[in-house]
């Protein structure tokens, strides 16, 4: 699924829409936050995007927790689902064409004291990022869990991007 | 409270001090860490501050956790005052001068398993941030629950700014 | 330990195997992610690393939670080889020569809800990086307690550090 020679030139950064469409990723829709924060703060050639849960056209699709209420792969999805919304942030504010590259990926996975698998969890978010950005995808990574998540959701996904020039 | 127009000029860099007096804000006494790190280190137009709890002066205002021995109301103040002692840290370092953006903010609460307002909680810091500075405080953020904090502290806040060259 | 003049000129660069060596550090070999993530990821004079677990030459090390089934000197210990892990990534990649600089360190650790020392625990790392960086090594830093570690381990580090230009 990655592109030969990903690159960082006109061609490549035309990609992303149409690498979108050919693996079938349709993104939700941006999600303001409720509260006083902004979805992405950008600094220079830094992009910060606050943390994401699981929400498909603003409805939280995930809740609880796994190894409790929740199966790995209901987590693996709601990862997933997680880090296309933070791909919705970051094409909303400063556009996807200006992603160069996603630097650092946290994701925090809602579980029971005796749950070990949380990469398998954040697994989810990393390879949509590579179905959907190819090489420019792939980041330094923590997965953590935590027991319990914000509105209860199953995960949570932040991340840093490195941005082309404006 | 915002300043219509916010800019990063020297007119509204000189106002923070302003605001901060206007807003009743005091800002508390910047304690050093009793460990082997330094409160913030910075590279290049980026600083980073070391979480900080509830700390007046030196003295830890807020323990205990959410859903147990301390209210949603009381998390929320010591959301503000974690924020406050970010600042304070900021100011005894580079300066509150050159402080032209926070960044990003992470917020963690000591909570019960099955609390589910942290960002409620955090809320206490975001709009802290944005009586202080104004549009430069408005930042990306991501708020988690913890089972315990350093020193049974109440709340934890860390953030990531950006800053005015030297 | 310290060194009095740590610098940043090419002397002072080329020291820091020789401090390896002196302070009689070992770094275990870097081990590959298991998972669709890179170990360090760099944009510009950043270095992103991602979450080190206590591995030992490829084999976990440090399992468990403090409070339950580990001492906080055990704590202390998986600390101190998960910086040493984080320094190991950074020499693999980007190579030891070009760090500037250690930004921010966060430490978490597996503990019971009763435990409060997790800036004890994360010390272990902080002056691991010292020892090893001098200067250079000293960083911000957020300490929390989790209530269970990926693959049960005691403690997990990520860091952001400052390069040098390549």
């Amino acid at each position: 699924m990655l592109s030969p020679s990903p690159g960082q030139g006109p061609h490549a950064v035309n990609g992303v829409r149409d690498r979108l469409r050919e693996a079938g990723i349709r993104l939700p829709r941006a999600a303001a936050p409720n509260y006083s924060y902004v979805a992405v703060q950008t600094w220079g050639e830094l992009a910060f995007v606050s943390g994401q849960i699981p929400k498909d056209d603003g409805r939280l699709a995930y809740e609880g927790r796994v190894g409790e209420d929740r199966t790995l792969d209901e987590a693996v999805a709601a990862a997933e689902l997680c880090a296309a919304n933070a791909l919705a942030q970051l094409d909303s504010t400063v556009g996807l064409e200006r992603i160069a590259r996603v630097l650092k990926l946290n994701g925090y996975v809602a579980s029971t004291d005796d749950f070990v698998e949380h990469p398998s969890v954040i697994e989810g978010a990393s390879r949509f990022l590579e179905a959907a950005l190819g090489e420019r995808g792939r980041h330094a990574r923590t997965a953590l869990g935590v027991s319990r998540l914000p509105a209860n959701a199953l995960v949570e996904i932040e991340l840093v991007a490195g941005l082309h020039p404006a």
